[in-house]
């Protein structure tokens, strides 16, 4: 059944933003008594469509059943990547359980974003993510969080890792394991050509742990994809 | 380095197809004396380019280390995609080392394909797994199988699971527990919209073991990577 998120609940009734609305009526063709899922605070809702032509009402006929997923927080802070890449990583890290994603700015990033662009680019991105997460059958949708430099990421709470080509040892398999359910987990992901020298230095004196996923040559857009499946797997009961 | 499969060696020299000499000479602009990898036969050479405005000759300097990646063989069956969906499993399963795919035909399937395009589609997939395990830096080139049918399968050795949405308990970080690093593993993945009852019945009767990949509703091209990820993780050291 087809998914939406809601940010407004007058009475027995939940409101649709216009592109949901454009999408009932226009993509989807949907008449008057068909049903669809509305999530409003976390809480999934199956309601019914009536004057579904003029001046649409969706009526909430019962609270759903609650899934809990088990997984840690996540937050990902990734360099500012190519759109078709950015847009890979959204979707997929969305139906992968993420909890908010950082975007950072680093020196070997292709893509520089000017102040000015900020905006645009932040409501793209969560499009992206609250499309994902209706797909996924998600009941929260990810913060896509301020965009930041490597500098300002001393303030964040919780484990902090940065995935390093220039650490051997130290693998995400040894660091998982004492990671608790409970956890917030911080990951840094560098940009093609990686972090620097410097900019890692400057992450693991701001407490972030250099590790390493493996010896495979890993696109930057597969890592966070092989992490959140890491994390999923290491919690699944 | 640029890195690229050859399939034919004469003396000291390794000889490239059409399209990797137009990639050297027209997309690399690469000069006489320039270095790349060529790896023939799962071994990588380090090789120097000489006469490459005219009749190129790719010369052998020295034999490279090998890398060891310490995982089981990995047969993917899967179900003809879209071609963005597909081309995305074939590289990111390349990237997460892959061994072979096996392409199928079920019943839910949006993609027809006749057998008259099967040769078509071939070498698009071929194509795209070479290129992708020249990006990471791979030693060999995972192989697509014959498309087949469910019913077809009975043949295949090793361990066999195909992930379902009925099953609910046997999940697959208890049947990872048994698969040991010799092993050779297949596993089916449905199209969307899953599998069909009887499909998965024909599978089961076959030997191939109901899993669950969690709860999380993931898009049939993200399974490949949540499989390929905790498989490297598991055998990570």
């Amino acid at each position: 059944m087809q998914r939406y998120f809601s940010e407004e609940k007058i009475n027995n009734q939940l409101v649709l933003n216009e592109d949901d609305i454009y999408h009932i009526k226009t993509v989807m063709r949907m008449k008057d008594n068909d049903e669809i899922i509305v999530v409003y605070k976390k809480i999934a809702y199956l309601c019914c469509l009536e004057n579904v032509k003029e001046n649409i009402k969706i009526n909430i006929k019962k609270e759903l059943e609650k899934v809990n997923y088990n997984t840690p927080i996540v937050n990902l802070i990734i360099p500012i990547l190519k759109e078709q890449k950015m847009d890979l990583i959204l979707q997929k890290a969305t139906e992968l359980g993420i909890s908010s994603i950082t975007p950072i700015i680093t020196n070997r990033s292709i893509i520089k974003l000017k102040p000015s662009d900020y905006d645009k680019k932040m409501t793209r991105w969560k499009k992206i993510v609250k499309e994902a997460s209706e797909q996924s059958h998600r009941i929260d949708i990810p913060d896509i969080l301020d965009i930041k430099e490597i500098k300002d990421l001393d303030k964040i709470d919780g484990n902090k890792y940065v995935c390093s080509t220039r650490e051997k040892s130290k693998n995400i398999k040894l660091v998982m394991k004492n990671v608790e359910i409970c956890d917030r987990i911080n990951v840094v992901i560098g940009p093609e050509g990686g972090l620097t020298e410097k900019e890692e230095e400057m992450l693991n004196k701001q407490g972030f742990l250099s590790i390493t996923l493996g010896n495979r040559i890993l696109r930057v857009e597969t890592v966070p994809l092989f992490i959140l499946s890491v994390i999923n797997y290491e919690f699944m009961e």
